[in-house]
């Protein structure tokens, strides 16, 4: 598996065409897409593609407007609240994927509308043009519980298998695998991200060599990875289920002694 | 960035030198471990080398011995019971990492007991016989909150940058990034994982060209990644959490009820 920074992406403005700029991008790079080349792209751009930006002013509004669900909040030193949240596309993150950083000054970014679809568009032009059939992968940058640090993930995917389905598979011993669905996607991101780094100004890695990931456009997306809410175990904060809890069994207590008394 | 699986480790026993079987594969690939090179190490093959074997008939012990808290449980279809907890190694997962998959029939492997410290002996001693100074990474599968299908984590790492420490730097347009520590050690598992994959038989993969995070044998390990509890928001599961605020609650509301009664 080889994986670089695709330079010579310039500053995306709305209305742009990424297909194009990614293509004329590896030409002048000297190189072309090759078949089963996955290309990770970072949402910032998809985003700024989409012309999805909001005044920064704006942006505590933004976060409430994107969110579906609040999971946990938290006070923050600098005297705000962290908001964990599952924003309309099922991801759950802080601030909803509102975005502050490499934005226009004064200016807030919002995830791309449907980064599935914006994936599917850009390999649908991608494999129109080159006659080559690559993969896209739509990633952004998470925090998550029990560890520090953030880490890649992929919201958006066309093209390619976002799990490896190695469901009935035996082992080396002959047992069925216990782990069946390695996150294909995610850890394409996540190698997508050591190469293009926050800094560089590179928003799109090339993933050349995972070809067996690749497929039909109408392949499930990244919202296939998202686990329905009633089927996780940490669907709210710790606190925020614990003060749930305790209102309702308050209230039970009370009702509780109450009729006690009134069988006196 | 470079990442291949290496081929030719042999089925692993206990007491084997993994330094020496790594050397003796990448020379039978006709290469050699060059400066900067990073070793992605499925955690399974140090386990097996420190015979951190147990007979499967204890396994639900063995995962109770492993276990520091219970952070939520949830009853499966097979009538038995998903634990995920957090091990003595501070990592929360399910079944504390006790694994049955690729082991030997009728035995269960532990996690290696401080896989920091042997991600520090295999690249001392990697370095030691080549001269040139190498990463280790020590990987294992997990699956993760609010997203289906699991991804490679570092749980143990050696001469490597865990995090890229981008506090302080600027974005673009000269604001501080928000983002600012990337969990390079976990993204590096996960590469390392699409290209060893859970059947191939390589355990061990090379990722080339990243230099750059690798270090002195004494940067902070793995071990720095977790996140402690009490600065955790879901350091409870939902369920858990909501029934411990009911008990709590229920009895704040007998002791209101009966003070409200005492005082009439």
């Amino acid at each position: 598996m080889l994986v670089w920074a695709l330079p010579g992406i310039p500053e995306v403005q709305a209305g742009d065409d990424l297909a194009g700029l990614i293509r004329a991008a590896v030409a002048a790079d000297g190189d072309e897409l090759t078949d089963g080349d996955i290309l990770v792209v970072t949402s910032k751009i998809v985003s700024k593609a989409e012309g999805r930006i909001v005044h920064a002013a704006d942006r505590e509004e933004a976060i409430t407007a994107e969110t579906v669900r609040v999971v946990a909040t938290r006070p923050r030193a600098d005297g705000g609240v962290t908001r964990i949240v599952q924003n309309r596309l099922g991801i759950v993150g802080a601030a909803a994927g509102v975005d502050a950083s490499n934005t226009a000054e004064g200016t807030v970014l919002l995830l791309p509308l449907d980064p599935d679809a914006s994936a599917r568009a850009l390999a649908a032009g991608l494999r129109a043009a080159t006659g080559v059939r690559v993969g896209v992968i739509i990633s952004d940058t998470l925090g998550r519980p029990w560890r520090d640090g953030q880490t890649d993930i992929a919201i958006g995917a066309a093209g390619v298998r976002v799990f490896d389905d190695l469901h009935g598979r035996l082992d080396s011993a002959g047992r069925p695998l216990i782990v069946t669905h390695p996150c294909v996607a995610d850890e394409l991101a996540a190698a997508g991200d050591l190469v293009k780094g926050k800094l560089s100004g590179c928003p799109v890695a090339i993933v050349r060599g995972m070809g067996r990931f690749v497929g039909e456009l109408d392949l499930p997306g990244a919202a296939s990875i998202v686990r329905d809410a009633e089927r996780d175990m940490f669907r709210l904060g710790a606190d925020e289920a614990h003060r749930a809890g305790y209102e309702e069994g308050f209230a039970a207590g009370v009702a509780a002694s109450s009729n006690e008394e009134g069988r006196r």
